[in-house]
């Protein structure tokens, strides 16, 4: 069957607040720096109160993808859960003009839409406090199973481990994309919600998962080693297709049993990681959509993370494709 | 009497929606490129709809210069009306989390916090459509005598000559601020905010203006004349202290009888000029407060302008006292 969308992604719907912080500021308020740490709607007012003047901006790691995918010119669809207020009407207003199908049904529940307090210090990494508010409410219903089946790609999010009924959610996406035929892939999203959700996330990748995204810090969590190497082939060993980025030394792409390593793009200032991920993921998933080779999807990644990281906020603010034309990707 | 603040300023509270754009966006939706209109909130939606994806960050033109002076080591205060809404509570946030001092009494009325569509073309030009929503609702009940006598100078901005209750609190705190023996200072925002209140603000500057800041094309609406010369000179004539920004061309500050001619600061990457005048006229209003020599208010004012329009956003992502001491000028 055809498809109409290159990729279709279930996730957490988050709007970022982005504000600069101090290493001294991340330690005071206990917070690990460069993790994904989720509060209560308490932590969430008390934490902003203390933080910097910020911005706010669309955000969501697999919202963020799709985001890229449609920036780079890609058809892409997303599902998540926002609520009838102020920030759903951004979230849902950013994802559509960049060109995605968004549809939502929003949230009747008396919480907002997600937040993440996104602190950014001066080296550029970013540290995430989200509080999930209407993206808890993300059930199987929310899933269209004619969008599901539509899309080349299903994309996934390994935050959505989170949330109960997200992650039934994410399983009935998953399912629908494997009885069509279609790929289904997965982010591992963070270290700690691969520690917190590990045998679930090693059962559901054996059992559904055609293509896996981690970095290296989360495929060595999965398997619980300190050994990049064997953390690696253990992945491979259960998926067709492995994507793991490596920071500064680029990434690897492991595919039909063929290893491509990608060196990273020429980085000027970073000004705020945040996004680098998810902008990283949209450009493999662009390639491996079109079927491109893997070093073009890597180099598509990277092209997109590049974008990303000079500029505060997590989504493209030039449009991919016309970097990707210039640099002769596609 | 010493004073407890450096500046207070009285603005539109405004939370600003940046988003890019492109020149044929604007004469289709026939915005005059550059410019300040204002919109109600049926257009606020319609033309919200169609703007590209964007990023919120606090605005307003005063907001944004007394975060700017607050930036620089200074002490401000703020005047302004937002609603009990997310908006309202981010924009009480960003200025309070700089550094200003800001005590809002939230309007009860069913309009929401006032926002700003600023559409940003690929020249880093903004073009501003603005809903002034609770701001509309500012009244004289909201300056308090106390804050006002307790600061150097005293701000206000021609914007607030459009909602007519804003325009009473202006003329409040104007009278206030002159009793006391502090300085006046007003910024004719917009040519077209000129326009509209000509003969109101010439007479506001008679009475109580010692410091005017302006643009060329809001000095020369002002007199309507289109010799910059012949308006610098006539407002020279009128005021004590003249700041007249000149795009490319630099400042020029006239006071004292002395006219101090600034050269523009060196520019990088112009991203989005959204909020230069007003970082602009924050370094030089921290500069007269000090009481620093022409010369150095201007260049303060010029390197606030250029960490600003190197970023989306309108106010200051880089602690400007830090800029200021490393440049030798604080």
């Amino acid at each position: 069957m055809s498809s109409s969308f290159d990729v279709a992604a279930v996730g957490n719907a988050i709007v970022d607040v982005l504000a600069p912080a101090s290493d001294e500021f991340l330690s005071g308020e206990n917070l690990a720096k460069g993790a994904m740490m989720l509060i209560d709607a308490e932590r969430a007012s008390s934490l902003y109160t203390c933080m910097a003047a910020g911005v706010e901006a669309s955000g969501g790691s697999a919202g963020n993808t799709v985001a890229g995918v449609a920036s780079l010119g890609g058809r892409a669809a997303y599902v998540g859960k926002v609520a009838d207020d102020t920030l759903g009407e951004v979230f849902r207003h950013d994802i559509t003009a960049i060109g995605v199908h968004f549809r939502p049904t929003p949230s009747k529940g008396p919480e907002g839409t997600g937040r993440c307090l996104v602190n950014v210090t001066e080296d550029g990494q970013r540290t995430m406090c989200t509080y999930l508010g209407a993206a808890n409410a993300l059930t199987p219903e929310d899933v269209d199973p004619q969008l599901i089946e539509a899309a080349e790609i299903i994309y996934l999010e390994g935050y959505l481990f989170d949330p109960p009924a997200a992650r039934e959610a994410f399983a009935k996406a998953a399912g629908i994309g494997r009885k069509a035929g279609r790929r289904v892939a997965l982010t591992l999203s963070d270290a700690f919600v691969v520690e917190r959700h590990r045998d679930a996330l090693l059962d559901f990748i054996g059992a559904n998962a055609d293509i896996v995204f981690a970095n290296e810090a989360e495929a060595m969590a999965l398997f619980q080693t300190q050994d990049f190497d064997e953390a690696l082939k253990a992945l491979s060993a259960k998926v067709a297709t492995v994507v793991v980025t490596r920071g500064a030394q680029g990434s690897v792409i492991v595919t039909g049993g063929a290893t491509t390593a990608v060196e990273a793009a020429p980085v000027g200032k970073v000004v705020d990681t945040t996004g680098a991920g998810d902008q990283y993921a949209a450009g493999v998933l662009y390639g491996l959509a079109r079927h491109l080779d893997p070093r073009t999807c890597g180099r598509l990644g990277a092209l997109a993370a590049v974008e990303v990281i000079a500029h505060y906020g997590p989504r493209p603010q030039t449009p991919l494709k016309a970097l990707a034309e210039a640099a002769g990707l596609i």
